[in-house]
């Protein structure tokens, strides 16, 4: 049996990517919710990843007492096992600019990340206007990101981004959350598709999942001083 | 004809994981190099690229007018058209494991990028043991990673991370160099292992473009004032 070891949902974007894909590709798989702590080397979250993978970091996929970390590597150890799922593109091409898009989140975006970190209880138009008129990298981050979604919106017809739901759409919903969030302006097109994202079954139910955990992670609120 | 365009070998270590990659493996690719200037929105960096990519970024790979950007994505594109080369690990459970730790490397060891910037002709040991003394994230980061190679070259049995040369060993190929220019304290047996990445001819091929470059990027030397 599968199990995916995630982290807060209301704060975790990276759990949210394989969560999200695990629910929304129908794939039978046991989630284990390792709330964020201080992430002290003694701490309860240190401890319970600590016998399950050497980063110490969600998410984490076991396949038994075989461990896959990173979103990347879980979402191709899926693709492998569930071939007839289609997590990506069936074209070659395609497939390959979805891995190009998603490998491109994997390890940019930094601007938008580090100053709107995913918090999707969270309502913050007023921190997303004053972001937006003085974060210039943010904005630069963003039009990329409505560059790249318009070119693949319109190149493959939608609703997703690469017609059917596949990999890349799990792995650009907690943008999708942070644009909520932050209510950073996009045009109207990208709000479509943001909405369509946030409707998917496996995407409600993530953020339901959120909306239910109550928790406050002071490390990850450089806006709230509380819920 | 597949084109791979890479920016300043010396300095350019996402650059050097598909170039190594691509030679070691025997693929046809021709290489354009594409040097390192200012990066503004008008340098001749910026101007070549940006009818190649949406990004703007090397390492980029074109198959005819196909662009393929991003290195796990370029790996994983040359995964697919030449099966035979064996690129990741024959074995599933090896092979997921092998992306687990591209991905790692993909997306983490920011202390170990920021502080010890790749620069393949530098030889900085006084450096490095400032750095190895006062940063902890470094230290961290090297702990990591001597514990990730010393767990896969006792499994898989050597000479290499899996076995057998894979993209994992490209991937760490600018780790190799870092460790080598800045003279990071590791046990033996990785300092070996970083000795057989050296020798590979298509690491030592890559070795020599860099050397025969002769360039001096200002923003990728933080702690040389000139050659």
């Amino acid at each position: 049996m599968l199990k995916l070891y995630i982290g807060n949902k209301n704060y975790s974007s990276w759990s949210m990517r394989p969560g999200v894909l695990v629910r929304q590709a129908g794939i039978p798989c046991e989630e284990v919710l390792v709330r964020f702590d201080t992430f002290d080397a003694g701490s309860v979250f240190k401890k319970t990843l600590a016998s399950i993978t050497p980063t110490g970091r969600v998410p984490v996929l076991t396949d038994g007492d075989f461990a896959v970390w990173d979103t990347l590597a879980i979402a191709e150890y899926l693709v492998e096992k569930f071939p007839d799922r289609q997590l990506w593109p069936r074209d070659v091409k395609a497939r390959a600019r979805a891995r190009s898009v998603c490998a491109e989140m994997h390890s940019g975006f930094g601007a938008l990340r580090s100053h709107c970190p995913m918090n999707i209880e969270a309502s913050l138009p007023d921190v997303g206007a004053i972001v937006w008129r003085d974060q210039a990298p943010v904005r630069a981050d963003v039009e990329r990101i409505v560059q790249m979604w318009t070119d693949l919106l319109q190149e493959h017809g939608g609703p997703m981004l690469f017609g059917d739901f596949s990999i890349a759409d799990a792995f650009f919903a907690p943008v999708c959350m942070r644009l909520r969030t932050y209510a950073l302006p996009v045009p109207a097109h990208i709000t479509a598709y943001v909405e369509r994202v946030t409707a998917l079954p496996g995407v409600q139910a993530w953020i339901e999942g959120a909306l239910a955990e109550h928790d406050f992670v002071p490390m990850d609120e450089p806006y709230r001083a509380r819920r």
